[in-house]
């Protein structure tokens, strides 16, 4: 429904442009008595907050996380946790050049097409800004999921054609680009600087692990946990693909190599990705999205106006040159909010 | 909601096991007053079932499509237009072995993990005769599309390792595999029977273009048109990845590579597949999906029975060794469901 | 959406016109591995079925229940349940000279306005045929209910000005009408023969008492148990308001009478008619329903076509002069649909 | 769910305690390019503030509108229209002695049941506070509605058992009561106050009326336009019971009086209330409610404290004797949202 609203039993609607007054979220079908504050959320958001090291924008957001309902004297009352965050530090006139230009990769064209009017002061609902109203609502789903015992664990598994080797999980939140092997994050930051120099951006590609999920969450035929997942990945802005387990990779293995097996002690393998008919098996969810380089760069690329006149653009301002850190949080975010959302559609089936 | 309803102002919900009595579709949201019939459906039906070729299971599903509601004197009339399709053919006895064992791959598992009970007569629920609602389902949605002038169109890119190496939309539906490439075609069906004697099976790509779509389609934030038409794609069984444009290929593309710049004539590339911002751009809408290879298979496997003892497992009867050219009209059917339905959200929101 | 779905985690979608193949259900969210059978169903159709007496239409409607998915060897089995009625007795030429005229208090002139096409036998899916569907559905929630320990109860209070003044709950079942009291039992099956004589037909007022809900179901604000029992109660075609407790007695009241008092034993009264805020209090929830008088009557009335030309018209047909002892059943049937619902709502937030 | 949303196409989601930062609004499906601004907002808010007269609590609210999303350059964009209202006034000291006792009539009880916490600074969730909320998002739908030539209008009917004999549309914003007869409202006016002297309340009849609403608005079966105004109205905390056109009085009406016959001028009279079948007919749509005395008396009223203890209890406070004045700005603020949604619903099923 407009597109602005996530979930079925735990559920976020968020609201805000990048240059507007304020975005936030409202999240519905918290779980009363819980011990969150705003704390607790804020250290999700600065894992997202620009201007974090050299890889990323100096733009500051601040992200300063306001509760205005749904907690009480420290807990969860049940009712709607909503969460607003002001917005600071914007120049729209930075976007003055861009008012009647389209940008290439961005959205401008493709929101005026849909509604006959766009805010063009920077990307409005399409801007990157819009994911810090997830980050807060997952914040809350990954409280709920703490309860549980689930761990959502995201981190950069390639940058610019650098792919990691190794799979270190406690250098992850250790270099700036959050990848999991340190001697690929030194190249990858050296590579995203050399291209932040001419003006350009890379992609890569994340991967996301989802450990101490129970077997038997995700419903059947449309709303697989697999099906859910993919959504809301590909509801990030950059993500131009999602595969589980062997994904891609299955399209040329055989069956009898593909099938896990499984023994008295579980699964043989996992190139399921955690995930069969939809269902979780309980062994961990594994999952790679496909990130694009950044839409903005200064590079001279060609465009129309929005009389259709041909002109060349830079889309000079503060931006990320890879997106991969930043998406990470956010990738972790979607996650929780999928999960929890399932823990809570089974609890309503068998209830 | 129990993951069997899809669309949201085009709306299907399906019901019905693979050996229960019937499958069937419930379609609502129909535009009143367009000419359909059941040989309109039923055609639809004919180019999913089994049976068609060397290379699909010799099993016969019949689905004669029955329209039980919402036509009248050959027009919709914009009530629920509900299709049944009976179950014939079916041979529980031939799974009466795996009814205390998990078929690996399948849903068997993780089925008696959520429900603690399981219709073990073939794959109920979770069976690829599910899709045969799905096809009836799209098949109206097409009805509709086909009066907005979108067309959609599906075919294998990729079966066993062998690509495609040219497009040739007329020989699609021409070759058992439902190629682009008649040589390459004629590879894959070589390696199927060859895969299917050894009793094994292999996986694909099928790739699809929606073409006519006009700008402007696709809800921001959560519900963007790849965000749904992933979900819709990862909701079929043997899905294991979806990437729209350059995909995967996108994480190690630059910035100055990958924007699609604009001329007076429109885009100058399509990298990003139609939709930018979650939103058709009027370009092709275009994305491929990974098909993991047949789970079913006669190679002796590795498994537990519902008591947990380890056993062997050969999933006998008859099956397809390769799923892609079978799941071709399913996919179509997905992305025509996801498209009508955004006409529609549009049309609300503009209406 | 589309109108034909009700409920959120426990869901009925419907089909079917009243002079097409069939009416159905698909009931989602069903609790796994509960016991229930056609016969089980079948005895509440056969409540709601037409020619059980002197005052209900003798047509024949059979409604034979047969269930098409979702159970198992005599278990629920999670997925959806799908029941289809095939309609019968059907004589459309009874309706050939209403083909082209509004029936007076029908839906034949809005369905029109709204879908610009009209299935002119009958009343198609505005007819009373369609809450078959709804009491094979209710049945279903009515079977979960049971093992809660929570009874739905609806009956006859009034009939054509004659109100019951003593509530027997024995009789209900025992008379025609479903009054709870014989005595005006008996006048109102005379009123009601007398109508039936002229032509003409009359209205009544329905109650329903819901027994043994938990404290603490229903949501707040907008989707308050009441408030759902009220959209559950209009959605039936006939019934013109509803009101709980002390209803429209209350705006007469004082404060001081109306609020209901408690003492260490519970509630002092039941004004509030079983909800506070729109969640039960675990009192008995009680509310009433205005059934306007049966619209088809053969009495001659004032119309015009669909050319807007005036003319009389007679609603001949076999039709119930009066509509109450039949929506009985139909009332109960959505009050286990929506407290069912929210028991799994509920289970949802907790869980 | 969690009931904090309302609408389909164009919907609402709502949050705030009455004690807590703020309540507000998230307004979702929003037609883009329309003119809209805080003022406007602000009227509508205005009318349903506290201490507009002697018979309103004189306690301040202030509800000054900030719309934070959504509006661009004085116009809609289609994407979420936020407001917040922040709470002044609070006086959370004056609830210390209801912390832990049920007051009669209110959700303390209810809400603790169901939650198993409770805000007990005021009501909560549960106040009248969260109405607020519901204005502001009314008013965008107002706004919308105002293009189409529909006008809503609620007014006081009935207050303390005195009727109106009149309608006089002028007169209705001009007493206090907002009732439609100026005599009554003298007398409404009096018995009011001679209620808040001896500390006690009373209750009343609302009707509204619809205008200029196209045929053909409404779904058939379960979401018909009565049975969703009804959902709507009877949302509102204080309310008890609603009824269409003839309403209860069509229990005791023959069919051959009730039933509507037409012309070829119209309809000849309107018992329907404007809705038949569920769907619109053009007719004026009207329907009645009936709101309950305030809970919150001053008057000493027996309960039990949250150990189950028998205590007294007076509530004191700042309270409206009688709610009617203050609900018709809620009751016309539903009513437009569910309007509004049901033509874009119709938009959507033709479009």
């Amino acid at each position: 429904m407009g597109g602005s609203t996530f979930g079925e039993r735990f559920k976020i609607t968020t609201f805000g442009e990048s240059h507007g007054a304020a975005v936030g979220v409202i999240v519905e079908g918290v779980t009363p008595g819980v011990e969150i504050d705003e704390a607790y959320i804020q250290k999700q958001m600065d894992r997202r907050k620009p201007g974090q090291s050299s890889v990323t924008t100096p733009r500051k957001e601040y992200d300063i996380v306001q509760i205005q309902s749904g907690v009480f004297e420290g807990k969860t009352t049940g009712t709607p946790l909503m969460v607003i965050l002001y917005n600071h530090d914007m120049k729209p006139e930075a976007y003055s050049d861009i008012q009647h230009a389209f940008r290439p990769g961005h959205a401008d064209y493709t929101y005026l097409q849909k509604y006959g009017i766009r805010d063009h002061r920077g990307s409005g609902r399409a801007s990157g800004r819009e994911t810090a109203a997830r980050v807060a609502g997952g914040a809350v789903a990954r409280k709920l999921l703490e309860r549980r015992g689930v761990q959502v664990l995201a981190y950069t598994r390639e940058i610019g054609g650098i792919a990691c080797r190794s799979f270190q999980e406690e250098v992850i939140e250790e270099n700036a680009v959050r990848a999991c092997d340190p001697e690929a994050a030194a190249r990858m930051i050296e590579r995203i600087e050399e291209l932040a120099r001419r003006g350009d951006s890379c992609g890569g590609i994340v991967e996301c692990r989802i450990r101490g999920v129970q077997p038997g969450l995700g419903e059947p035929v449309f709303d697989k946990l697999d099906a859910e997942l993919a959504k809301a990945m590909l509801s990030i802005g950059a993500v131009k693909g999602i595969e589980f387990g062997a994904g891609f990779a299955a399209a040329s293995m055989l069956g009898s190599e593909h099938n896990d097996g499984m023994s008295a002690d579980g699964f043989l393998s996992n190139h399921a990705g955690g995930i069969l008919g939809g269902i979780s098996t309980g062994e961990e969810i594994v999952f790679r999205i496909s990130v694009k380089p950044t839409s903005s760069i200064s590079v001279s690329q060609r465009t129309v106006n929005v009389r259709g006149e041909e002109q060349e653009i830079r889309t000079e301002g503060r931006h990320d040159p890879c997106i991969c850190p930043r998406i990470v949080p956010v990738v972790e975010a979607m996650a929780c909010l999928v999960v929890e959302d399932h823990y809570k559609r089974q609890a309503a089936l068998l209830g």
